[in-house]
């Protein structure tokens, strides 16, 4: 296909695709003629790739290099390569000693196999800490619910990955990160609603009555 | 208690302590002098609730004043009062009709009591269109995993709201819903990288193998 179909099928354009390959982000494709070159499906996957890593996972330049340089690399685990896509943001303040120290606690007792230095426990750390700031400590029984649940739902989403390719994995995963967020946060405040209208709406019956009394 | 205390039981500051009393948002304490008056736990429970609303929830203070009323009508359900504190932000472009529509349909299909104009039907809408345009449509099977898995989570958590008073229901379910979120996020991301370490670092090392042959 010419650089027309490619940057139609990938939704990005051309400037962007010309400029992905001067930075040699993107392999040049195989020429016709002076000014045409040809690409095939390789491209198509590799633009799908830097376009979820640049504009979901807000990447910069130099690390979507990293990141494709991963995908590369066959030595690297397809584990690893995830990681290195979906761990470079998640910045912020690193959080106070003992609620870090509760998170490693928590990670430990639940038997996960989660590296040192994630940025999630930090961004747990600190959540937790905000929590206790405003007097709403999460209680432990709240959160080994929420690991057990989550756990639950994230093994879905990792079986949900598809392995045909390594470069497919990785915005499978970008995407599935960082856009299925919006949709969990609809679905619990839905539930919220749901369970609240059963629960609370009798709870105010009986305070009306009361009132009433 | 004299406003400094107030101040520091809720950690808002005096002169925003003032703006809220000026306002009407607050209750004016009992005059022991000129300059001072006497303020009590009432103060203390309906400042925590100001500040829950605008800091975390964000509202304007016209809104503040709505959520406020809900509370104090005792006519009003205290779900409706939730309702009115959680439902006014999550703004957004409405979402095409196709999948709000399927939305509908889901939420229909699940048997929930959500309300036809929750701003969470369009914010569900919006975030499936969007993996839609990526190529990347969410399966219905896994929608129905989430709907599942969110309603057990948003059971424990509705259940945990505390019926002492109104006031301190909102609160805590503001802070819930909204400060909850990256605690959520960062354990499912740390949820990830335990099951894909399992799955996904083997799969590698066949993939390496057959790559070696």
């Amino acid at each position: 296909m010419q650089i027309s179909e490619l940057s139609a099928r990938t939704q990005v354009p051309v400037p962007t695709v010309k400029y992905y390959l001067r930075e040699g982000l993107l392999a040049p494709g195989v020429a016709t003629s002076a000014t045409r070159a040809e690409y095939d499906d390789q491209h198509v996957r590799r633009l799908r790739l830097i376009r979820a890593l640049a504009e979901f996972a807000g990447l910069r330049l130099d690390q979507i290099r990293g990141v494709l340089s991963a995908v590369d690399d066959e030595q690297t685990s397809l584990h690893d390569a995830l990681g290195s896509a979906l761990g470079l943001h998640a910045p912020g303040a690193a959080p106070d000693d003992e609620t870090r120290a509760r998170v490693d606690a928590l990670v430990r007792r639940w038997g996960w196999d989660v590296s040192e230095d994630s940025p999630h426990r930090d961004t747990l750390a600190r959540a937790l800490a905000s929590l206790v700031s405003l007097d709403h400590p999460m209680p432990p029984e709240m959160l080994d619910l929420y690991g057990a649940e989550l756990h639950r739902i994230a093994t879905a989403e990792v079986e949900s990955v598809p392995t045909t390719s390594r470069e497919e994995a990785v915005v499978h995963a970008v995407i599935g990160t960082l856009l299925v967020e919006p949709v969990l946060s609809s679905i619990r405040k839905m539930a919220h609603e749901e369970i609240s209208s059963r629960r609370l709406a009798h709870h105010a019956v009986r305070t009306a009555h009361r009132t009433r009394d």
